[in-house]
């Protein structure tokens, strides 16, 4: 057993890896320390609807209501809604099932009526009977848009599921983040915590939006010593999602050494996979303690592993 | 075999019981020679959602798909997104099926394109396949508030659903109505057709908001000759809803000639059953011709009878 710290827990976070590792994060210390900040820059306005992808995948994996089947959206979901959508000729590359639809409907409603991103995705966690605290990095629009060479510019949704990030990028810009502040508890959770976790999401466009609200990087910065970053490229492939492609599109390079380079301002430590164990100098020489250990995490017993030496890693 | 009228026939219609005489009238003449003008002040914004329940009922009424059981909403539905709502402690009092939010979903995002009310219809019209002519009576924001003795004023829903239309009622106001304008194809529907039809909707709050719309009263007046309109109220009741209450609560007479005196600027024929035959000299006194014949349209030769009656009768 590692000896973990006592005291909260910040942990910043895109979507399905960030909240896998929060499952075991949960497991491993009593939820209520826990504060996950999470990213917004997926979110979008369809259908009159506003959807915060990375907020409800944290949510449902946390509930142990997500689908394992397809690894995202709800267990048991119905996809009527879409199917009447798909009979109009309407606007149905982005699938929204029927279940998912109620925490759509519930978000909306609750902002027309003044509540706040941050007030309705509480609420939401509590629908769920979830311990642990989790906030939108900020209550105002932000959005990830996607420079392509066939299209320009794109939404994040419209390059991560309508062409499936299957296409080559040049820029990535965070509509919206310069007059962004963050949400309450954000500084707060970030300050007070005893250790701070970057999950192993994608660097560039799920983490990278959450530090371009301004006061973010600098408040995370300052805790440098604090932040332990998992790194979402194993052997130089993203587990999922277009974290590799995107590195090497933007002039970096798609390995560990790459992803400590890209945080190597905001963490002092570095997790990275046991088959990148070659890479610890190249890591160190950035001044980044790496630490090395399973990180795919294909099973509890190696999420909660995983959870712990992240705890302790600081 | 009655002799029916060539040439269109525009029909002002409710929800339920106009989308029966439709469904009729659809069987007895070729449905592209129908235009239905429908009432739009039962329409809200929910969730973030338009909806309009007067034009759905109508489209799934006319293309076979209203549930049989429930007699309003889609055959097949679910309700997964309003358990989810409900999970969240969220409104829903108004049921929105899976099925019938694609509906919602789609008519939204039109909307929000830029798409007027009426071109979202037919588009939803045409993708059911359905031949004739749904009109909203405007594209402009019409809203039927009712004052209630208890609540003060409260928008039509939340009087006919969430209060089950089971509180005294002192006024009716149509909101919005004085700066709304016919839709596209409205007036002309009305100044072209053969027959106007008046379905046996609510007289107070289903047609009287089709007759608010700045021009439409007068130019159903001037064409007062050839338009007939079916009772509602039969044997001193409403088939459904709450028209007999009302029209009580407003002072009025709950029967055929309570409804006649209601259109008596409108219509040259009042459509009433056979159990209100002895009403006929009352009707006439109000210089509206009576037709009696069964007007309760529990089965499809009964509706197609009416429909054939209705047209046979200006």
């Amino acid at each position: 057993m590692t000896d973990l710290p006592d005291g909260p827990i910040a942990v910043l976070c895109g979507g399905v890896g960030a909240a896998k590792l929060l499952t075991g994060l949960q497991r491993v210390v009593a939820p209520e320390r826990i504060t996950a900040i999470a990213n917004v820059g997926d979110d979008l306005e369809l259908h009159g609807l506003h959807v915060s992808p990375d907020l409800d995948t944290i949510t449902y994996t946390t509930a142990g209501a997500v689908s394992r089947e397809r690894g995202w959206g709800l267990d048991g979901e119905s996809w009527q809604a879409m199917e009447m959508v798909g009979r109009y000729g309407g606007v149905d590359w982005f699938s929204l099932g029927d279940r998912d639809l109620g925490t759509h409907l519930y978000r909306t409603h609750r902002l027309a009526e003044g509540a706040s991103l941050g007030e309705a995705t509480a609420e939401i966690v509590a629908g769920w009977d979830l311990g642990f605290h989790l906030l939108p990095v900020t209550d105002d629009r932000l959005r990830t848009m996607v420079t392509t060479a066939d299209e320009g510019e794109i939404t994040f949704q419209e390059y991560f599921v309508r062409r499936q990030h299957d296409v080559a990028v040049s820029a990535v810009r965070f509509d919206g983040a310069e007059d962004a502040t963050p949400a309450p508890g954000v500084l707060d959770a970030i300050a007070d915590a005893t250790v701070i976790v970057i999950a192993p999401s994608n660097p560039v466009v799920s983490i990278d939006p959450v530090l371009a609200v301004p006061g973010v990087r600098d408040a995370i910065a300052a805790r440098r010593n604090d932040v332990v970053a998992v790194s979402p490229i194993v052997g130089g492939e993203a587990l999922k999602g277009p974290a590799d492609r995107l590195l090497t599109e933007l002039g970096r390079e798609s390995s560990v050494v790459g992803v400590a380079d890209w945080y190597r301002d905001i963490t002092g430590v570095l997790v990275i996979d046991n088959v990148d164990a070659h890479h610890a100098p190249g890591i160190e020489a950035l001044g980044i303690r790496p630490v090395v250990t399973n990180t795919i995490m294909s099973e509890p017993t190696i999420t909660d592993a995983l959870a712990r030496t992240c705890l302790a890693a600081r």
